[in-house]
């Protein structure tokens, strides 16, 4: 007999707190678990520590489901517990600020879901929090791990596509579009002024940050086609529920870009998509196709061969793509997240932070447009902005 | 020897005079050369009676490459002519007021290139001139009768997408993508005034107009990244020639829109392209591969194997395309024009007008939007249109 | 009164003499047509002189149609006649061999449409007396002449896709899908010993020896799933009608290729398709979409961006483009027709063959490939080509 | 504090015992270690018991990466361990078939990679083997479990494109298109008599077997661009190592299919792709796109409408993909191994076999079909197949 015992896992371990069970519960948690087998080269492997949830019998099902030592019903155990080291904020948009705020305060590393808050200054405190505290934190813009999308900002960076002038961006889901949907089956009006712009509108406008640059100025349209879906709030009555909103955005450096959410365009399931033209080329990218980037670049002596050419972006010649399969064997879309949580951890570990990890300070920066693209759309008014 | 004399075409014919010898010239002559062919049932055919220049050598040339009968270098030579039924400004868009207002005047059917005039106040004084006039008028808005667009027109008319929330529309080129391309070889810069969005964005405008809903407002924002192209005029001073722009609209009937246009979009040869999303189903278009048309349609009982279908809009099933080819044999782009100018003789020639056909109507209206985009993107307020 | 007679025509005539007013008749006449504006350097231009066909009525109104000035029942009329240039055979299949052979002794430049005979028999003979006759001869692959394949043609040539290896082509259509449509209304069951291979087949195949290589052996696979549509044959009772079939063909230079055809392809109008794959690129281009080219070539240094490019092969730059419009205007299905006959007339008025028109020879080739998949259908063998 | 301490997983283990640490070994251990939280509603979780690896280092650093608890170097401690429930055999092809028919012998459920052997006879004596067993066995298919594909199936079976007629496979990648690439840097000629056509080709046989049916016989042509790539058999010196192959099958049923493998389809990642024609309708999928299946279905009384439509294959309605994530959350390229695994532990703990799942008959068939091919080739003759 020949067989040996193997040998454990002895790496640091990175202890997580999450709060939340939802989808977004799931999402976090499978990225910690992949990790340790992902990239057996990491320094550390997370561990999935203490679970908050609100519904017991629900809370008890998902630490068993995902392995979670501890349960909780009180976010408070978790982001005072010695032992976490991160605190992952999945909960419901309204919970992201207090226990946010409160785990960074308590010197926590903090990852918490878009939008950072539903309202702009609830995220500029979040923000002020975190720029005081001595742990990291995260925004999840997790868009910006797609292989593809990480490609394409190293081409633009590179200035391959030289000075852009103009892109579009936008976020379309189809959840709303029939009139008769009941609002219980529509994700995006659950609490007051929530709305379709911050729960997948927030990533169109940071992939426009983040690729092409700051945003200076908003003027836009917001419509709310079933008002009566939304949830109004008991302080101020207020209701917002946008469904659809189209906006014209002038960014740093000069270009101007469209940006769009909407979640009654009926036929798309999940179209986060954009396009961004250069002065020497341009770059075309969509998550229902999320492994190809198409790229339109220079060929010098050969432009009549020029067109826009789909590049699997697979295999280990790709950041972000190397550790998974080889090429042409696509991601899908749960790997971005698991990506954006290793760099980030890398960070808490001591590495230098990876400059692509979106934080706290960039989930304020797109509340901040939100609330311009609002603010225009009842004003008429082109909003611009400082931060 | 059984060869017989083949008969002559009796059928009436319809002179017309032309005013324009370059690429228009080229594109509307090619349409009445094809006509009696095409359309054998039709109770007419063009006579290409007389063609106006300014530059002799190209007016001989290209008169006896059309197959024009004579020639002149004085447009009212041609506006004048008893023998002209039908009066086709082809010139330089300066050139669109003064021959076509004329041509009116004198009850003839009037054909105008857009954009219908460089300034708002023209454009409203050719409107004017048309409503006033015994004649036809047609302002070319030849994408309207691509069959792929007039069956997406029937689509939306026949509530099959039912109620439209959102579109968006944009037309780009890359003329002007190279920063060292000299003025003289980008087309948007003529003249004062002129840009891509008259040059082209006109066209996408018109499109939202045609299949979603009149503009009701605009906000947006217009950019020219080489001024020094621009041709300044002798009385003002102005040279503007926009080479983007992004805008808002806000349509009646309440559907939101956004409109680009673009000369410095690398990459994109040609790309008039839209998407509209109605309650029911969305519709997808671009002048790139423009014999498709993209729906997502119910499909009651199986809403499960619904997507985006590629429609070859081509054979005898569709209004524009029956008299073609059979199915899968493509148009190409000139056909839209064969397409809209037969339609529009037919109506000079007593049928009613089809109501697809645009008229400086809707030229003004157009010119109307973009004096308000271009307005909005100097002051930052949205600019409300009545017409 | 400045108007002056426009010059006329003085361009050298060529006679042209067609058989045939169907489908053929009315894409050939257009070509004709639409050459004198379009090709305003062309040193002739075709004059229209006799229509022969069987149908009296149908004669009388396609020669008024397409405006020629004469027409005849007895294709000896049109053969024998000494003012006649050019003799254009676009008749029913089985009426290609006779008025060719006559043609070719007469010393016309003769046009035949693919394919050249029913029979490898009557192939092989029209061949010979092309080959014996002084003047010119072209059958009618006109596919050859979409832009976006003069391109691959080129591209291939010059070595830049290295050696080829392996190539797919398929024509696809979908006329005979249902069971219930009756013989009738299906194209390729019109005369014994016809079908799809024949009909559409052959242009596939053209594609791949035009491209690739010579056909050195074939083996495959022919079906007729509707064997009643199928007219039999008055001497041998012969009556196969194939509807679909697949191929494995070895050609020159050691590359494989696959060829299909169908008409029973559900959902595919017109699809030509192929994709050709060397040791450096590979090149992919439909019919459908017959203005793009999509080529995936070496970047060198930058292996990672590579991909498939959709080149858009509109405007000036490429050959048979360059004539009609401007980039991203896209040509039609019609436009190869025009360039191929232009190109073939030019041959036929003393210039220098273009290579790329396909001859008698070519048609008896692609017969005897399609001779040999029959035959390696019924015993089962590869069958070995010479020609 | 209310922190509790999270439940243990209790329910019943699965014991896995796995041969081999490569690409293989990862994508299974994945499968394994997704299973407890993607399915928290089966009754069983995989417990990665003990690795077998040639390499020392490598098998204690793989058995570490993905948690095994044993190792060892030799494959029969694996198999005649009693604890052993399921043997996964992702080793070498060559050895798939000792080890996995001692597994069968000892009552182990079996997992087998594609190839099931290089040889048609070891296949068959594997097939043999797992005849005579009780335990349950698995050659490794996964493509059939793309949600995408069992959608496909779905349809298929249902009669919704009717009888089919027509298809083609194709399994296109490019390690071995550059000619100066050394034999060590292509995968598929690592040993004697394998090739691309056992590598990949066999995943498109499994498609055609799958979706439409049995093979009833093979013709086709087998290449080999660089023989000195191949390695040489000990025994009798062959040395094919197939690169490129193209072949025509008969199936059960009547229709026809093109099977094509390639290792030097440049510009081809991992492009498994096909299309299946059917007297009603057509399906299209390529695995650079695998959530999306391409649908073109009967539109009742707007036959007009019909196309080829792209369904997001995503989302709670479709079987496989309701597990993972909200519509238009793509899956990647891992997942249908998941889901494979899942199925076939399923059957092993009681639950009656999916039909799905492909057996070692299937592996076999499969096998069988790959040598006719290849006799095909060498012999110029259509093969028959009996099983």
């Amino acid at each position: 007999m020949t067989v040996t015992k193997a040998p454990l896992d002895q790496r640091r371990q990175l202890n997580v707190g999450m709060l939340g069970c939802g989808f977004m519960g799931k999402c976090h948690s499978n990225a910690f678990r992949k990790m340790p087998y992902i990239y057996p080269g990491a320094s550390f492997v997370p561990r999935l520590l203490v679970l908050c949830g609100r519904d017991e019998a629900k809370l008890r099902r998902e630490a068993l489901r995902y392995g979670f030592e501890e349960h909780t019903a009180d976010w408070r155990d978790v982001v005072r517990d010695p032992r976490v080291d991160v605190f992952d904020n999945c909960g419901p948009d309204p919970l992201h600020v207090e226990p946010s705020i409160e785990a960074l305060k308590q010197g926590k590393h903090v990852i918490c879901e878009k939008p950072l808050a539903v309202s702009l200054q609830d995220a500029r405190r979040m923000r002020d929090a975190a720029a005081a505290a001595k742990g990291r934190n995260l925004c999840v813009f997790n868009y910006r791990f797609v292989p593809a999308v990480l490609l394409a900002k190293e081409i633009i960076a590179s200035g391959q596509i030289g000075q852009v002038y103009q892109a579009r961006m936008s976020y379309l889901q189809e959840a709303g579009h029939d009139p008769s949907t009941p609002p219980e089956q529509v994700w995006y009006a659950r609490w007051p002024h929530s709305g379709v712009l911050q729960g997948i509108g927030s990533h169109a406008i940071d992939q426009v940050r983040y690729l092409v640059g700051e945003v200076r100025s908003a003027s836009g349209a917001v419509r709310t086609y079933r008002p009566e879906r939304a949830v109004a709030s008991a302080s101020d009555g207020g209701a917002e529920a946008d469904e659809a909103s189209a906006s014209v955005l002038e960014l740093e450096g000069g270009a101007i870009a469209v940006v769009e959410a909407s979640a009654v365009a009926t036929g798309r399931k999940n179209f986060l998509a954009w396009e961004i033209h250069g002065s020497r080329g341009s770059l075309r990218w969509d998550l229902e196709h999320p492994n190809s980037l198409f790229a339109c670049l220079p060929r010098p002596g050969a432009a009549r061969l020029e067109g826009f050419a789909e590049i699997s972006v697979t295999g280990r010649e790709y950041s972000g793509a190397a550790e998974w399969w080889p090429p042409g064997h696509n991601v899908g879309w749960e790997h971005c997240h698991v990506i954006e949580k290793l760099r980030f951890l890398e960070a808490c570990t001591g590495s230098p932070m990876d400059p692509a990890v979106a934080t706290f300070e960039d989930g304020y920066r797109v509340a901040a447009v939100i609330a311009a693209i609002r603010r225009s759309s009842r004003t008429g008014e082109r909003v611009a902005l400082e931060y």
